[in-house]
């Protein structure tokens, strides 16, 4: 095998070549026919390797399909620091929606779904992957917007993350309405509105229960 | 078999009595097991019908599913019109999400969206029955509270209402978070901020992009 130190850009190691070549039929496979479809003796065929190549590294379909899904969702660029709260919102969802909105992403959540409510330990790891990292993202744009005296110090940070991924899985999942740039750029108004500070604030709003932390 | 007209509140016809059976024991399941692990078998038995009448009713166990899990949220109430658009909303959502969260309900929703993204008829009538419904009300609400000049007529409704329902539906499937009554009054409070109109609203929101109809 080839020195990694020389090639590492024009010929990757064996091992990683299988591993991606595996990993991309595997989500063209998902987003064709879903999880529960999904056959390994084909991905196996299709990505050149045997099936015994791919147990090696992925002990059940349920985890090769959430490494291809995160390899896929991870390409969506995010840029965390514009000095406006709501471009960094806009760049923290738009990338993403405009990715999962142009495939059927919906069907290979909709299986994963199926196995993070049956298996805990790969809960944990679903959650780790894509919920919580794209959380840190978010909490971290809300925080510098708190530093810089943007919104208040008081905002319900757990909660606004909800209502800004909530709505756009919300779409994914059940198909009821586009995916659009004109929908993120809503849900970033209407969440902003919603917490900036306003000289018209009911003193109700001021004495809000705070989020458990 | 007696009289409807004379027995409808003590005593019900066989058949309603059995298909109502079928239902309390199937959703029983699901929400012990989920919708892959539910046995048709075991449930005949559990509701002391035979698998054939089971099957007279409901072609497969997902549309059995998706009846027993209509019924039970069905039960959850609504009250409409308080003339007070936070009271609408939160009366809107926390019966429903007060049901929802004592239970795994979510891992009923899961196997159905399985379903869902592979059969686009059974997709048709879950959203018409989960989504479309509930989505309605919330409409109404919005509705009369731009009559009633609470909110602005550009409001854009459909993104509102998936700012409501979504956050609920994402903490149902994921199960990052709590769904309690803090939860629901925050995103109340965060959407109504976000809707009403603001002294100090910049111009740009003003002529926001309205929403395709």
């Amino acid at each position: 095998m080839t020195e990694a130190s020389t090639t590492v850009r024009r010929g990757r190691p064996r091992n990683e070549q299988a591993r991606e070549a595996i990993l991309d039929v595997a989500m063209e496979s998902l987003l064709a026919h879903g999880v529960a479809a999904m056959n390994m003796d084909a991905v196996a065929a299709a990505a050149g390797v045997s099936k015994a190549t791919i147990y090696r590294w992925w002990p059940s379909k349920e985890t090769l399909a959430m490494d291809a899904l995160y390899r896929t969702w991870e390409s969506a660029p995010i840029a965390p620091d514009t000095g406006s709260l709501r471009d960094d919102l806009r760049n923290l969802l738009w990338p993403w929606t405009e990715l999962i909105a142009r495939r059927p992403y919906g069907r290979v959540i909709a299986g994963l779904l199926g196995q993070v409510v049956t298996d805990p330990d790969f809960a944990l790891t679903y959650r780790a992957r894509f919920l919580d990292q794209r959380r840190d993202h978010g909490r971290m744009i809300l925080q510098q917007a708190i530093a810089r005296g943007e919104i208040p110090a008081r905002t319900r940070i757990e909660t606004v993350l909800d209502m800004l991924y909530g709505p756009v899985y919300h779409r994914l999942m059940h198909g009821h309405a586009p995916l659009d740039h004109i929908f993120i750029d809503g849900v970033v108004d209407i969440v902003l509105d919603g917490i900036h500070p306003r000289p018209d604030r009911q003193p109700r709003h001021e004495t809000a229960d705070s989020e458990t932390p």
